[in-house]
């Protein structure tokens, strides 16, 4: 069974909203087995939604469309799919009752037009609608199954989850099943990947491997298919194996995971707490750590030490460190990472110095940073980078270094011990 | 003109990410008066890719293609349209050199599969990628524009911004000038916004009044069509000056400006330096002032203060605040403010405490947020939010209204003055 999804409606176009609709849809058929091979976006248009949709029927054999199920005038996609089949639309009493109850509950008075949301497609199978008026509905011509969603994902997500996904698995003519692995790495650029495993990527039909870059890290997403969910997993183990066996230093999670995320997890299983000591990146190390929920059990807190003054006087650097090595240095980094854990008593100290640019700094490079790195009870370590990105990319790049260099210590000492 | 944006990517039909590009591009193109009538997404599939362009080559004049440009074996964007229009791929030795470049700035070694990405469509105006290594690309045919740019957000949203709106201005068939202008409002929600204007937006064909909301923030963009310039700039005057009748007083900035900008700005007009207190922001504020360039003559730095331990140690607040008021409070905040100012002898302080979620704390609703502001030789402010958002949501908001009550304290004491 190959799928399109097509989103209706003009805010997309007008780039409103995004279309996380097909996202998430997307996601939802993989796990369930069905292939998508398009995403469309159309406007609230009846013309165009119908060229749309025939274009989807030659190409496709499910079609989801979501939007334009609502109460006004612009909402036109049962009315366009009614034409477009030959069938009536029909007031569904069910869905009448649940609309008029709403309002009740709302204490709203409900407008007429609202009634408008409980016609449904004859002979249709309906999807009722839990968080909100207008019901789903899905209808199968022979040629093709047609899945109609209301737009906003807080109706659109439980209901197809809930009712959606139950009536296409017992339309899907096979029941292989999709599973989808991504492998995180750091440290080496997508090219440079490719070449270490190119002859896999090419050997490899099921499961795919495909590579993909952004922010300064990449990723592989494998891919296979089986009528077993377990076999499928052992295809996806047996390919990672191999990966891992060329490039696995330089893998440090699955999925959607991040560099802190990781670095909160062993800081939180080895039950260290951390302070930071921040100049180039402002904030942003810190900032990162505390969007996770829970973070206050492993990150005491720290400075953003921007101006030497700061340095100096909060943070304790020797006037003469700065005099002699500038704030842009090995020594620097050193006495921060040290000089911070003490202030708030951290078990762990971390510092980012550098010129983020867009100057260079004490005749420093832009992109020149140091990280410091100090853990209780051993000598600190201080790295070097050359970025030469762009600002906002030698910040954002510092902190993914600083969390996979902590990591990597950590891991490191682990093994030691 | 009329736009179709195609973005090609596996990644997207397995929803592994959102198409954001089809939204960016489709607000850039709505601002230069360019109609988007459709987006599609398709994999990395060169015949799916090709029929996905026939298509769009019978509906529209300019054609948008995001992703598949990188150094990788998927990567089929050019060679497929490359294939398709007949045309050959040449070496860009421009192209080259910067790729050559960002290896050695980046001290990593350039493998032989990334001179791939420098491969440009003959007889195409380049546009270069300053933020990544693949340059984009545009192409006449006499029938249609093709416009390549690269799937990576951070390096195609420059690239766009700044070569891509250019190139198709120069494409747009029409002496009749398109200026856009962007109000940007804080403090008051999008509904509210359009009930006080929302004859205006009835009225309005040109200019037209167009409100969106993101980030909690709202904008209205006002779009002026005419074919003297100066004439559709007076339209826009003539209608921001009714809008600011009614709604002034929540008008901040123009286009693509931030609270943090005009934080910025206020400070180094009056010269004054700024630090901060952040416990429930843990570095946000810091961190998205240092995003700006020059900050450091504004910005002395600031604590991250996310345990008691360090409000104590560190910022000096009195134990006896703590355990009477709790650090979520008034009292709280406003040491917080004054100390963090005394600390690193700033002309203003200000902090951060509140609840951010997911649990309550100290009995207190997650949204609850106190924000100190201590201006040298005036009395400390402290305003109190009830925001009640997700985590995320109740950082960055807390961040917003820390600019707009600073802004605002300032503007006044300029008028008092």
């Amino acid at each position: 069974m190959n799928a399109e999804i097509i989103a209706v409606g003009s805010e997309l176009l007008l780039g409103q909203i995004v279309n996380s609709n097909a996202r998430f849809i997307s996601q939802q058929l993989a796990g369930i087995g069905i292939n998508v091979f398009f995403h469309t976006v159309v406007g609230d248009n009846p013309d165009r939604l119908k060229s749309a949709i025939e274009i989807a029927e030659k190409r496709s054999n499910l079609i989801i469309l979501t939007g334009g199920l609502g109460p006004t005038k612009d909402d036109l996609t049962k009315e366009t799919i009614a034409r477009h089949l030959g069938k009536n639309l029909v007031m569904d009493q069910e869905a009448l009752e649940s609309i008029e109850l709403y309002f009740k509950k709302g204490n709203r008075v409900m407008t007429e037009n609202n009634k408008k949301q409980a016609l449904v497609l004859e002979d249709s199978t309906i999807l009722p609608n839990h968080h909100g008026m207008a019901p789903g509905m899905m209808v199968d011509n022979g040629n093709c199954v047609y899945m109609l969603l209301p737009g906003p994902p807080k109706e659109m997500e439980p209901m197809f989850l809930h009712f959606g996904t139950a009536a296409l698995s017992k339309q899907v003519k096979t029941d292989e099943k999709i599973v989808s692995r991504v492998l995180r790495f750091f440290g080496i650029g997508e090219a440079a990947l490719e070449t270490e495993i190119i002859d896999l990527i090419e050997q490899q039909t099921n499961p795919t491997i495909a590579p993909l870059a952004a922010d300064g890290e990449c990723t592989l997403r494998l891919t296979a298919k089986h009528q077993d969910l377990q076999t499928a997993e052992g295809m996806l183990d047996e390919v990672e194996g191999n990966i891992r066996a060329r490039v696995g230093q330089f893998i440090y999670g699955y999925d959607n995971t991040s560099l802190v995320a990781e670095l909160m997890r062993v800081l939180k299983d080895k039950k260290l707490t951390i302070a930071a000591a921040e100049s180039l990146t402002g904030g942003l190390f810190q900032q990162e750590l505390t969007s996770v929920p829970g973070v206050s059990s492993v990150l005491k807190g720290g400075v953003v030490c921007y101006t030497n003054e700061v340095k100096e006087k909060v943070l304790g650097v020797k006037k003469d460190t700065i005099e002699r090595h500038g704030v842009v240095s090995h020594e620097c980094a050193k006495e921060l990472a040290e000089n911070v854990a003490a202030l708030v008593s951290a078990d762990i100290g971390i510092s980012f110095t550098g010129v983020a640019g867009p100057d260079e700094l004490e005749g420093k490079p832009v992109g020149t940073v140091y990280i410091g790195i100090c853990i209780r009870g051993k000598q600190t370590v201080v790295e070097k980078l050359e970025l030469g990105g762009s600002r906002e990319a030698n910040r954002s790049r510092s902190v993914k270094y600083g969390c996979y260099y902590l990591i990597k210590q950590l891991k490191e000492s682990q093994k030691a011990n």
